[in-house]
C-alpha cells in the first residue's frame, strides 16, 4: 500500500447493463477511504446512438464498426463526465470508466495451453482522458480475468469501504440490469456474486409491451397479478442455482431469454410485468437461502441501483426477507441509490492511482490481488 | 518532462501487419535516451491460432469470439516476453506491448458531434502484466488519434532518439507488412507516413503463389521478370498520391487487393513476385519525389524490418536511389533490422512510464503533444 495518499476529487462513469445511458458522480475521497458523494449526472444516449449500441450486441459485427463504437461510446462517456464538471465547477483529479460489457465470458475452456475467460468493455479511456484533460482509469475488470478470477464483481471493494466498519451483517444488494449481493458479515470473508436479474427482463419487457424503457416505481407491477405457472418456469433458469463466485450478463438474461418468455404466455402485460418483478425478488432469495444464510445471519439488506426506485420490487423483498433481515436502501445511509455504482469506480480508481489493490479474491475468485485497470495519464 | 529518469530494461512487443508471429526485443534504456540493444526474440503464431487471427479479419465477427481473441493473443504476447526473459536471465521493469491492429480508421467522419476516427489493438496488456510480473504499457495509438492525430506512425519518436543526433539528412525506412518512412532533416520538422506496402503483397502472394510464408533473401524475385503492364497498374493505387499525413494497413493493401491484382494477370508466378517487388519499391520512391525531396534532400536511407533482409527489394531501391541518396540498414549502425519496431515500443514505453509526451505532431498530424498508451501497473 502506498503511503502518501492524498485527497483526490474522483468521477465515477458507469453504463450498466440496461444500456439507457452513463451514469457520473463525483465524490471527494480522502486517504482514510472516508468517501464523500458532491454530485451525479446522467445522460441519456440519442435514439440513433441506442440503435448503434444495439447492434453492437449483433451475433455478428463488423471489426470496422467495432472500432469506431469503441471511440464514438468513448466521445458520450467523455460528454457526461464534462457535463458533471461544468455543473458542479469543480477540477476532478482522476476518472474512473467502466465502460460498456460488450460481452463477459467467464468461464474456463480452454485452447492449446491456454485459458479461453475473458471479458471486454468498451468506451475508449483516451477519448475521456483527451477531451477532459484528466487522468483516466479504465478497463477495471481484465486483470481479474488474467489472475483467475471473474473478472466480477467489482463493487464488493466499495461496499467495503462504505458499508464494512459495522458490528452488523449486512448484504449489499444492487439492482442494475443484474442484481448483485454483497456479504459483509462478521461470520465469514467478504464473498459477492450475481443473483441473476434485477431489471433487465423488467425494462425489456417493458420496452416491448408498454414501449417504456422501465416500470417507473413499480406501478405497472403493482396493477398485474402475479403468474405462478409463468414464475415457477423462471425459477427453473440453471444459472440461479450454480454455486458462486459467479457472474452473469445479457449473454443468459437478454433478449433472446425475454423473447423465449414473452412467447410461452399470453397473459396481459401488467400481469407479465408483476411476475418478472417478482421473479427478481424471488431469485434474490433464493440465493440468500441456498448460498448467504448457510453462512451467515444477515441483519440488513442495503438496496441501491435503479432497482431501489421499483417500490413493488422493494415491496416484493420486504415480504421475502422481512423480519428476519430489514429492506434499507443507500440513501437510509446518505448515499445516492442511482450513483452507487458510479461512485464505486470513483472509489477503484483513486485505489488504481496509489497502487492498491483492489479486487476482493473472495467475490471474483481470483487466485491473487491485483490493481484493476489501466492507467492514461494526462500531466 | 519528469527529471527523476532511472536507467531501466524494457521489454517492446510488436506483432506486424504481415500477422506470422511476434518480435521482443530487450534493450536498456538510460535517462539520456541511449539505447542499448541486448536480445531479440520471436515466436510464431501456431496454425491454429494464425487461422483463429485470420478469422478476426473477417467482414463479420462474434463479440464472443472478439472478447476471447483479445485476450489469446495476449497470452501468445505474453508467452514471448517470458521466453525473452528465460532467455537473457534478465529482470526487466517494463514491457511495451503494441498488440495487434484489428482495425484502422483513420478518415474523418462524423456522427452526431462526434469524430468516428479510430483504431483498435487487441492482444490484452492486463494478460502480459500478469503473465510476467511486469508492468505493461499497451494500446499505444488510441491516445494519438483522440488528440486529432492519425494514431500512426508512431516509431518515429524511436526513429529521433536512435538518428536524430546528425547532421545527415536521413530517412528511416521500416519494410514491414506496410513500408513507413521518417524523414529526419535540418531543413524541415520531423515528419513521417506510410508510402503504401512494403512486403504484404509479396508474403500474401507467396502464401497464394508458393505456399510460403515470404520470399526469403528475394530469391523468387530474383528470378523473376518485371510485368511492366502489371507494376503501371500497381502504380495507378490511390493511396499512393494522397498527402501525408497518411497511415494504411490491410484495409487498403490486404487479401482483397491481392485477389484483384492476382486475378487480372496470367503471368509466372515468378514474374508476380518480382513486379509486387518492385511496385514496393517504386512506389516508396514515388513517395520521396512527391512528398520528401520537395522538402528536403536525403542524403541516406537507413532500412529496417523484415524487408531489409529482402536482398532484391534492397537492390531495386538501390537503383531507383543511388547514388543521391545511399540506401543503408539499421544493422550499418549495430541495431538488429528485425527487432526494430520491437524496439521502438520498448522505446515508448520508457517515455510513458516517465510521463515523456511521444507522439511526434509533426508526423501523426495530432494537434497536440500526448502520453500515448495504458499503464497496468504491477507493484
Amino acid at each position: 500500500m502506498s503511503n502518501n495518499k492524498k485527497s483526490m476529487l474522483a468521477i465515477g462513469l458507469m453504463s450498466g447493463t440496461s444500456l439507457d445511458g452513463i451514469d457520473g458522480a463525483i465524490v471527494e475521497i480522502k486517504p482514510d477511504f472516508s468517501c464523500n458523494f458532491i454530485e451525479g449526472h446522467s445522460i441519456n444516449y440519442s435514439a440513433q446512438m441506442q440503435a448503434k449500441i444495439k447492434k453492437l450486441f449483433s451475433y455478428r459485427i463488423s471489426p470496422k464498426f467495432l472500432c469506431e463504437m469503441n471511440f464514438l461510446i468513448g466521445e458520450y462517456f467523455a460528454k457526461c463526465a464534462m457535463e458533471l464538471i461544468n455543473k458542479t465547477k469543480l477540477n476532478p483529479d482522476l476518472i474512473g470508466s467502466h465502460g460498456i460489457t460488450l460481452y463477459h465470458n467467464p468461464l474456463n475452456k480452454n485452447f492449446e495451453n491456454f485459458s479461453l475467460k475473458s471479458t471486454l468493455q468498451i468506451g475508449e479511456g483516451a477519448v475521456i482522458a483527451e477531451r477532459t484533460g484528466i487522468t483516466t482509469i479504465c478497463d477495471f475488470r481484465v486483470q481479474d480475468i488474467a489472475a483467475g478470477g471473474e473478472g466480477a464483481p467489482l463493487v464488493p471493494f466499495a461496499d467495503k469501504i462504505l458499508f464494512g466498519n459495522s458490528s452488523i451483517n449486512r448484504a449489499i444488494l444492487n439492482l442494475g440490469g443484474i442484481a448483485n449481493v454483497t456479504v459483509l458479515s462478521t461470520n465469514c470473508d467478504i464473498f459477492a456474486f450475481d443473483t441473476g436479474p434485477a431489471n433487465m427482463l423488467i425494462d425489456g419487457a417493458m420496452r416491448k409491451l408498454f414501449n417504456k424503457n422501465f416500470d417507473k416505481n413499480g406501478k405497472i407491477a403493482k396493477l398485474g397479478k402475479i403468474n405462478n405457472n409463468l414464475l415457477q418456469k423462471l425459477m427453473q433458469n440453471k444459472y440461479l442455482y450454480i454455486s458462486p463466485p459467479k457472474s452473469t450478463g445479457r449473454e443468459i438474461f437478454g433478449e433472446k431469454y425475454l423473447e423465449k418468455i414473452l412467447s410461452t404466455t399470453n397473459d396481459t402485460p401488467e400481469n407479465i410485468i408483476a411476475t418478472l418483478t417478482m421473479f427478481t425478488a424471488k431469485s434474490i432469495k433464493q440465493a440468500f437461502t441456498d448460498f448467504i444464510y448457510p453462512k451467515s445471519t444477515i441483519k440488513e439488506i442495503i438496496l441501491g441501483g435503479g432497482g431501489a426506485y421499483n417500490k413493488t420490487l422493494k415491496e416484493n423483498l420486504s415480504k421475502e426477507f422481512e423480519p428476519e433481515t430489514k429492506i434499507k436502501t443507500h440513501e437510509d445511509y446518505g448515499i445516492s441509490n442511482k450513483y452507487k455504482e458510479a461512485i464505486a469506480f470513483a472509489l477503484l480508481a483513486y485505489c488504481t492511482f496509489h497502487n492498491i489493490p483492489n479486487n476482493i479474491k473472495t467475490a471474483t475468485g481470483a487466485v491473487k490481488e491485483v490493481i484493476l485497470g489501466k492507467i492514461i495519464r494526462k500531466v
